[in-house]
């Protein structure tokens, strides 16, 4: 700790904003390496290349709409726009920094997609005959799950990171989740469907501790910026409502077709139409007069979407999802009018958008709750081959029991948690450099230090006609002097 | 009429606003009731259930692909949209309201698509084997429909009831909603893919029954807040694009399963088209120099898409659809400029969002087109199988012929009718009772009676950086000084 | 030279923006010779039609999932969402023509498809056993495709022209479209899944010279109007995202099924994300103090994915992707700093939007890497069947090599350039005629011209309640004297 707060003040040097050489340095030099990494590595998948006619024919598929990017591609578009308006919009919820919530969302997810195919394919698809990793649309899918869970670790840092920073998170992130996918679901063979455990809790995890790592006492100063405004909240529900409608695309994108998709998406519209109802419940409960807060609409009521992740393929019954829900939706909830204020306060974690509430806590019950339904499992409400096709109770694994997975899928969030702490603890060290150009802490969350802003919202000439050539002087002419006393 | 007058002067006593208590134990109690049924009733069907490897090789189904599943999900998630986004957003036009219109929407068609469950399957689907509800993606987007009428209903109360108010409205709307439909549906055996008469008049008219009821003679008091602002108009626009680009998935999410869908979607294209133009033209001609009106736009170009609800699966031939849109895009709009003044003025009903002319008028315009094209049909056209499958001549209705079919049709309009406004007038007498905690009549259409509001926008510190530590300064202060004079 | 500049002197004359007449009668005009048009030539394709169940049995379908809806649907309902939200919200930027951008996009692209159903038809689908066009999901996708044309050249003149001009445009633009397309893709047998070519390439010439045309000297009179504000810029950042996330289905909604639509969407997710890093490292480095600018990410980052639009289909390989996109990231941010200033100040073109930059360039470039990649397409990479499939190489065309495909593909990209150029040169003139109602040189950019619009934000009353009554007294006046003002 003392070793912490050392090496924190031999790094709490004047700030410099000025990102003009390190952003596109980062931002050429890593995509011109994307571009070596995939040609050397990277190529279509059976599915996806033009052989596909001979080999349809030679494995007799009946027909065209047997290819997998049919059962895949309606439910990756879905999560595609959870990625990029989902996430984007979710964090505009700031009055002055909306273009860097939505724009820094944008470049870090364009990013992470090409790192996570390179790093999940190495892992989990390097195919041995050639060594070439082969593409298709769950490649697709599982590299915009990856980026999801940078995305949450970037909640929780919003407005006090600077693009260069991000990049290196986003770096660093998605190498650690396909270290830590590869081991929660192939060397443990956990099941985490939605990714309760390693898109939730790992990225979670992953924030927070980096916020903890980067504490900023005085980020009080700040504080007039650290709030929403009218329309900038209604933004924000845009991407709270394309998150919760799309959710049980994510927990059944990449779940067995046929019943195994079809369960997930019930399971999570369950799960997620619970959530709501104690949500509002819960933030008008507290307050004195029964007002609702728009931060636990915006964000609470994702909770239960979280929490079913895991188990969302499993034989939940609709009402156990509901269950979940019903519990996320109150604690989540708590967690918002109690934990963050005290994580601030005693924790010295600043947590931007409440990720804590939102991933950290439904992650790891989601976790518990796949556990526990797995290993509750039997033939009898599965069916035999329900139970194999489900738990994928095949190959090296098809001795395994229910009741044993249910250990598995512990051991598999433990190593999330793990991964989560550890690797925030040391990506925060490297972030504490002070060459990053990250904000100063009385003018964080401001989009004026890495954005050209427009002019004000209130030099908009009146429309009004008859004065319309005055004014229009009037207007132009302060705008002049405002652009002089800016430069 | 008398009666009606007395009872209400026996509930206008003055309003308290506080729904500490109510909302929240609402909430909270009906939920667990969700809980509770869906235990008893609720389970998987065949398609969604660990068991479908084994039914599959039974009914010697060849391929995943055939699960329901993937004939449907992509229109639910499409419909998904349209409730929660398109008609949440829809709604946001209101200069001070664009949070009770985006949360309250969520929060009733959450509670609502659960109780929708419930009641259509109790209706429905009920196995007589178990006694148990088995649902599947259908299910899930019959209950997203059901919930479209109480959502459509709440454009003609919106900003006028609290959110304890609108549950209720929800837990009797849905349930009068199931009984309708069973009896258009099944005891009719009327057609109603898009649901021109089942959600659209359904739903209408139960609003406007209950605005009826729920009159209030000094509404004018909050007339500066009855209206849109620039952004405003704006937010509601995306409401207005995803139910507009959406309505083909809508109109042909519960169609048979290849042609069906295929033209109930191209139909309902084609009719929205239509109506766009139509719309602008007379929007255009009610204004002294042509400027369009965008109230229009919001909602008058989607009524072609309600209008040709009912008879979207039948042969009506692309220019048919466009006729239905032109006649719509005139009808609605004229009834913007005409009919909503009137109502509001001599049958006191005020219909906030218009529904009237977006949903009753063209939802009976639907059904009537219906009623003609049903008894018009012939084998001719159709072809025989084509016949018996899209009106399905099945089973106890296998001696049914396309012109009895026509008056079936009309009988379940006037079905839809009757439910509407009778159910109204009854949920419409529940809701005056004082103790809702609804708005007063100066205070409607204010989201701070049931919102925590974040500062006004106007205190937004200025991007000028030289005065920046000033400014600061000055911004808090008089941001404390709000908050005294507010408490 | 003369010649045009004389012609427009003759054009200038005092405008009048009174579209009373002239709008609603192109509107009502337009629809009902649709309607006639429709009646005469457009039926229901065999797999859209009632006869299908009979015509499966017939053709020995095995399933109904086989109906080509099933392979279209999501790629259509992605493009849609394009056309509508993506197109109109990504030229939202303006601070006041919001409505016009997003509510004009909507009006000519409801026109336009019904047009471009009807000139697609005539050439490429006219059945010749009884003279009907027999529209299908793929019809529907196409011509959306022809709308996408139009609302490129929108961009250029976006806050210029009338909405009468508008409809104009489209009218031409749709059978200039129709023209080339069928030269191109029919008798040039030129490969353009994803339209670089006829769409993009076509699309933006023809706006630029219409602009061109119709160049006003004296722009900078409205200069106070051409600019965004902050919600302006985020609302136009969603039509940005809804564009960038649904490319891969506008690349992939008409190619071959199977690997053909699997393939396209890699690449083009590929592409799209490479040039999001180019684009912002090019926008850092071309600011002082590497702040990012608006206009570039909202814009350039969809480079990638017009560029690829063409080769979408063809065996680019991940990183021939990322190489394209990484090029036109740089292209188009390029084009935004230093091409777009000097083509007005030299050139005489006025391009709003800069769509030179996103799809002018990106198109040609498109269309040489098509031609290129068709070129050097060998049967070791296609295999035998896979040639055959992606280049179409069946029918007349049986003995077609892909050396020989290359040259075709250049001759497209040549017609659609002519086209693109000379079309827009005699539209342009056309609506040089000073009966459009267009905008005067001092008012453009400017909704209040064709809009009413609500009152102003600012006088939204406060939330204090304590005073509530006397503000409200004072706002009701302050719009009163405001609407008298006005009138």
């Amino acid at each position: 700790m003392g070793c912490r707060q050392s090496f924190r003040q031999c790094c709490d040097r004047p700030k410099n904003t000025n990102v003009r050489i390190s952003l596109p340095a980062v931002c050429f030099v890593w995509q011109i390496v994307m571009i070596i990494l995939f040609g050397i590595f990277i190529r279509y998948d059976q599915e996806s290349d033009a052989h596909w006619a001979e080999y349809r024919t030679f494995q007799n598929i009946s027909s065209d709409i047997e290819n997998d990017f049919y059962f895949r591609y309606p439910s990756f578009q879905d999560v595609h726009v959870m990625i990029f308006v989902g996430f984007g919009f979710l964090m505009t919820f700031l009055k002055r920094y909306s273009f860097s919530a939505v724009g820094f969302n944008f470049l870090i997810a364009a990013f992470g997609l090409q790192w996570a195919l390179l790093m999940q394919g190495w892992f989990q698809s390097l195919d041995p005959m050639d060594g070439k990793i082969k593409i298709s649309m769950e490649s697709l899918i599982n590299a915009d799950f990856c980026v999801a869970s940078c995305l949450i670790a970037y909640g929780a840092v919003l407005g006090k990171l600077s693009p260069v920073q991000l990049m290196v998170m986003t770096l660093f992130g998605i190498t650690l989740y396909a270290v830590d996918e590869f081991i929660i679901l192939n060397l443990i063979h956990a099941r985490d469907a939605g990714g309760s455990m390693v898109i939730h809790t790992f990225g979670a995890y992953y924030g927070l501790s980096i916020s903890w790592m980067l504490y900023r006492p005085n980020l009080d100063q700040s504080k007039r910026l650290n709030g929403s405004v009218y329309h900038s909240d209604v933004f924000a529900m845009i991407g709270t409502l394309f998150l919760w409608m799309f959710w049980p695309s994510f927990n059944s994108a990449i779940t067995d077709h046929g019943d195994g998709q079809h369960r997930a998406a019930i399971n999570t519209y369950l799960a997620l139409a619970s959530t709501v109802l104690t949500t509002v419940a819960i933030s008008s409960l507290s307050q004195k007069t029964g007002k609702l807060d728009m931060v636990h609409i915006q964000n609470s009521t994702l909770a239960g979407g979280v929490a079913v992740g895991t188990a969302a393929e499993f034989m939940l019954m609709p009402y156990g999802s509901l269950i979940i829900g019903f519990c996320c939706g109150i604690i989540s909830t708590l967690g918002y009018i109690y934990i963050t204020p005290f994580m601030e306060k005693y924790l010295k974690i600043q947590d931007t958008c409440g990720i804590h509430n939102l991933h950290a806590m439904p992650g790891v019950i989601g976790g518990i709750v796949g556990a526990v339904t797995a290993a509750a499992a039997s033939e009898g409400v599965y069916g035999k081959a329900g139970l194999i096709n489900t738990f994928d109770f095949t190959g090296k694994w098809k001795d395994m029991v229910p009741s044993r997975q249910g250990g598995h899928q512990a051991a598999g969030l433990c190593v999330a948690l793990c991964f989560g702490v550890g690797g925030g603890i040391i990506v925060g060290c490297i972030l504490r450099m002070p060459i990053w150009g990250d904000a100063p802490d009385d003018n964080c969350f401001d989009d004026e230090l890495y954005w050209e802003l427009p002019e004000d919202e209130e030099s908009i000439p009146p429309i009004l006609e008859d004065n319309n050539h005055m004014r229009n002087r009037d207007v132009t002419e302060s705008h002049f002097s405002m652009e002089q006393s800016q430069n």
